[in-house]
């Protein structure tokens, strides 16, 4: 599974949106031994049934701190997460190939939500970020390839007052963990099982109904529910 | 001066802050042949004057759009530009060292803002980016330096859609433009003349009294008179 690191008591700041990757992240941190703190940003987007369930999330695992951050990236447009665009249903996930990367695509999301998570971890003193991207069974999104992780992680350090005075000691201050990134959906589900994460706090629809039950046939749902069928696990959202 | 570059008439997005180098860095993108749009961001800073400037800036030398973005900084805490932190006077700017990264370092500030410039050049069509870093006669900022700026325009080209369809074909699509990023602050007040910026719209103050008059003892009033008084120059915002 995922490589093991000592998290030795220290802060680390792990974004939650309220999905179960970003719950499973929280709770292998927590695993790793680090202090996790949330941070989850509310950015207009049209489930934000998430930021609830975000919040049972981080009170059922237990974070230091769990801040919701406030973002405009409606007024950019451009997205069905945020746009009145629908949002596509009962696509072929099996057929979809990676030059293909889908309308729920949202503007450089990861980028911004780095950065701010950045800022938050350097105002706190923490050192350790973490994010719930995988390459695996991912809906084709750019910003959660392995080498966009890793290229974060260089910036952070070279854009922050900590990154600097730690290079100068030829030292690195800012770690970015993507504990899930080559994991497929199925091992995902596996590893929150095993880490006794209750997925059923967790909701992962692009087009929840107004009471939050998942439409089933976007592509978040469509994956989840394959992940879960294959991991031979129920998924407690659904009954 | 800084190397020339082609604009051919394409949409540029530039970090616009009201202040002097922001307006030299969007007249030169003009002279270069670019359309810009402008992108200022309203975070909590003390010398929110700023904003204002920004405003007459963008209209006096003509852009598409300006776009200003509310982000909500002060949350995080840690800096005397966003806290109850006092701005330094008076202090002696020949005798700094590179490892000294002074109070008014806003952790990840620049990383805050071109993430969310991407994410609306993105969704603008843009594929230019423009930020008036320099790195000589900086204030001491880690997110100011050359070797940052090419981190971020590989990290746009990896987060993006458009980036990721472009590598896909062996090409580059965003550039993350720094014209001012080998100047001296004399050379940029020159450059300004020369572009014929009207110079008194801008501001540069950390600390302004209410009515916007400079306190002309922080750190960016002392570069800003330093450069001014080098360039030859009448700093028109001083009588």
């Amino acid at each position: 599974m995922s490589r093991e690191v000592e998290g030795r008591g220290e802060l680390a700041v792990v974004l939650l949106s309220g999905g179960l990757d970003s719950a499973v992240t929280l709770a292998w941190m927590r695993a790793q031994g680090f202090r996790p703190t949330a941070i989850s940003f509310d950015y207009g987007q049209r489930h934000r049934i998430e930021l609830d369930a975000a919040a049972r999330v981080a009170s059922s695992l237990g974070v230091v701190e769990h801040r919701v951050v406030e973002i405009d990236l409606r007024a950019f447009g451009g997205s069905a997460l945020t746009d009145e665009i629908a949002v596509p249903k009962d696509r072929d996930l099996a057929g979809r190939d990676g030059g293909t990367i889908p309308i729920t695509y949202v503007p450089a999301r990861n980028t911004v939500f780095l950065s701010l998570a950045l800022s938050f971890a350097e105002s706190r003193g923490a050192r350790h970020l973490a994010i719930g991207v995988n390459v695996l069974d991912y809906s084709g999104y750019p910003d959660c390839r392995p080498e966009y992780v890793e290229c974060f992680e260089r910036l952070a350090n070279l854009a922050t007052r900590e990154g600097a005075l730690a290079a100068a000691q030829g030292r690195r201050h800012f770690e970015l963990h993507a504990p899930l990134a080559r994991l497929s959906k199925a091992e995902i589900v596996r590893l929150g099982t095993e880490l006794e994460v209750d997925l059923g706090l967790t909701t992962s629809c692009y087009d929840p109904a107004p009471d939050g039950v998942p439409c089933r046939r976007c592509d978040s749902c469509l994956l989840r529910a394959r992940g879960f069928a294959e991991a031979g696990v129920r998924d407690p959202r659904v009954e």
